[in-house]
């Protein structure tokens, strides 16, 4: 079985902060030879990190998209179209075997939030000293922080060498 | 069509102040005249709150279920079984008119946001500071604050009268 | 817990003999303190079980909505939104003690399979002979047929006695 | 974007003749280069068609799986963990362009029914004469019948090329 990491973040009201991490996570995530799982959206965090990935690293790209009618983003081979609406944020979480959050937004907060509940490992990204703090204080332990990309997914590669 | 209202909060690490204001703001949605929505388990928040409503006040009591297998509280009226896990959540947010988050945990945080998410009005109690902070932030005016399940109640009773 | 009991059918392809019977049906299940669930929407079998339940009998009327910009109903008492789409069908399923499909369509037959695999009683009305041989086969003893809304209710009486 | 499409049929009830043609539907389906989409759990249809597609032949597999906790079958490259229960039948057939039903059970029936409903076209392999019938009259011209996988896999470049 395939190894799925994901990326979640603000869709519209991405920063371009939040667009360039993803990017960058993006090609790490080709690097590493782990699939990207995103909202699968054609915009903000989801789109900039399956562009990266797919188009310019060659890695296999699955978006999870909350309905059928809903606009793919064009680097994402694999579309899954749940219907769910913002539901598929939990599909997301427990697909992923842990969870990059890139940027805050609600959409992703509550992603963030069920993968605490779902006892997934969480690398913030961009997240802002508010929420850092909170959500250490929530989350314990499963709750990391990175400041660059790169740290981000060394992480990660530690919490999955396990 | 019966007016909604949630009461979300910790399951089985609600606090003894959690439960006790869950039991308050049951009472006063009754007095209310709204129907109780909550997760429906037997257990913390959503059991006391509907305990309160409806044992003691009479009120109409709804029960959104995770799965068919769940324990159900025995003071829900009408047990929706979803089978959705915490995708249930979201369930929750859309049918409330409005959301009360009595208490803090990472299913009660992913019932918030999806709230904002969703543009539903959510009334903390018992969030603690940090919390409170970050979602201010996150939220804007969606988000607020109440110091009492009494206070919490005459700010929906307000949010209700549009 | 209320004795919740499920009407499904056609939805805009509702004959004038799934709307009649929905209807007699509605009127049956509020006489025996049942409420009624429904998929909700303001149309066929839905809105005219609904109705009669509600309006002429007073029973209590959930609807289980399959978006929340889902045209509802006037006579759902509760509405329920999922954001499902037609995934909530198997929400409808697993919350009802038994199922009624009055008339047949697409909709309604994933209802009836739903029933099948949760291991509910399906009560057939104007299901049609070629449905109803297939069906039959399909699910064994938790299939049964009914010639009129009476009959039907009469058997759900027996299943629910146990 | 991949081309994704569905081979769905029974579970445990699989008759042998039912998991033949599955593993030669997988092979077919890998030899035109499309990825299979499957329930994922490790029995019956899901897992004949996803060994020979992937282990055989090399295809691109995925597995849509009811709960976190489901078993999946070896030769799912991309397990999407949905808690959804039967509900993930939803999405299987929305994220399938087209659906091979392969063998008759409950579960496959609501997988015919739902793509039925969401204007998929639907192949039948081993459905058996009473529901060929039913379900060429329920679902009309999107309904169609193969004697064998290669028939099948031939109906499906027809409809793939529109």
């Amino acid at each position: 079985m395939r190894t799925i990491v994901g990326v979640m973040g603000p869709a519209e009201s991405a920063t371009a902060a939040d667009v360039a991490a993803a990017a960058e996570l993006g090609r790490l995530i080709a690097e590493n030879g782990w699939v990207l799982l995103t909202g699968g959206r054609n915009c903000g965090v989801m789109a900039a990190a399956s562009r990266e990935a797919h188009e310019v690293s060659g890695a296999l790209t699955l978006g999870i998209l909350p309905h059928p009618s809903s606009e793919v983003a064009p680097d994402v081979d694999l579309a899954i179209f749940t219907d769910l609406g913002e539901g598929r944020n939990h599909v997301n979480v427990l697909t992923s075997r842990l969870v990059f959050a890139c940027g805050m937004s609600a959409g992703t907060l509550s992603e963030i939030a069920l993968a605490i509940k779902a006892g997934k490992d969480v690398i913030l990204l961009n997240a802002g000293q508010a929420a850092e703090s909170f959500l250490a204080q929530l989350g314990g332990p499963r709750i990391h922080r990175a400041a660059t990309p790169e740290e981000a997914v060394a992480m990660a590669r530690r919490i999955l060498r396990g």
